[in-house]
């Protein structure tokens, strides 16, 4: 399977298209999932191009890893949650939508399920959670 | 969080408790899971001690994701799957299990839902399964 350029990400990674982004370094960003599952649901990809699991480099499934990793850590301070849940989807009967390699972190709390997934979410409670996990990035 | 020496996977690792393996190498290790939530649900796990992806090292996180999208491959052409779909737990709240690091690799199929979660599977079925992913790693 080949690289869509023009699949939402890549046009997010090119400022085509608006993000609610909370933190990049050299290799990967993170922005928000506008229809998240549990508050504070962010995506973090690598900037070059790379479909999904199924086609990553090394050096893509590394420096995405540890920005997984760093996430977690941080949605849990932002949020005040005890778990963290990591889901990553390849093609589209895995599960996939977006054809760009990205991975979910999904804050938990005990007994809190996830929402159903599909459903938009009002951009100013994105914009505030966002908020937090900048915040707890600052606070690091 | 600390890291048990007698959680389940650890007594896997050390050969104290059986499991159906199907690939290793020197930093990691697969098996079958025996709730499996698709046929040839496989669990991919460091071969050193690891809590989850909040006290992984580079090195473990690289060693299993190397694995994990291998696994991927492979269980495609295993069982004729169009899509892999990967889930990862930290600590209960986030659905964590065994305090083990961790990662489910699932090979999906147009339109086939996952098993509800919990249920054991038979051993004659969790072995067959194995034995199609052992062949599908040797027809690599």
């Amino acid at each position: 399977m080949s690289y869509d350029t023009d699949n939402i990400f890549a046009k997010i990674l090119r400022g085509e298209i608006p993000s609610e982004q909370v933190f990049q370094d050299d290799d990967t960003l993170v922005f928000m999932d506008i229809m998240p599952r549990v508050d504070g649901h962010c995506l973090v990809i690598p900037k070059t191009p790379c479909r999904n699991v199924l086609d990553a480099s090394p050096a893509q499934l590394a420096a995405v890893m540890a920005t997984v990793q760093r996430m977690s850590h941080t949605v849990m301070a932002a949020f005040g949650a005890t778990g963290v849940t990591i889901q990553q989807f390849n093609e589209t009967d895995g599960g996939q939508e977006v054809f760009h390699l990205h991975f979910h972190v999904l804050p938990r709390h005990a007994g809190q399920s996830m929402r159903p997934p599909g459903k938009m979410e009002d951009m100013a409670v994105i914009k505030a959670n966002a908020e937090k996990i900048r915040a707890a990035l600052t606070a690091d």
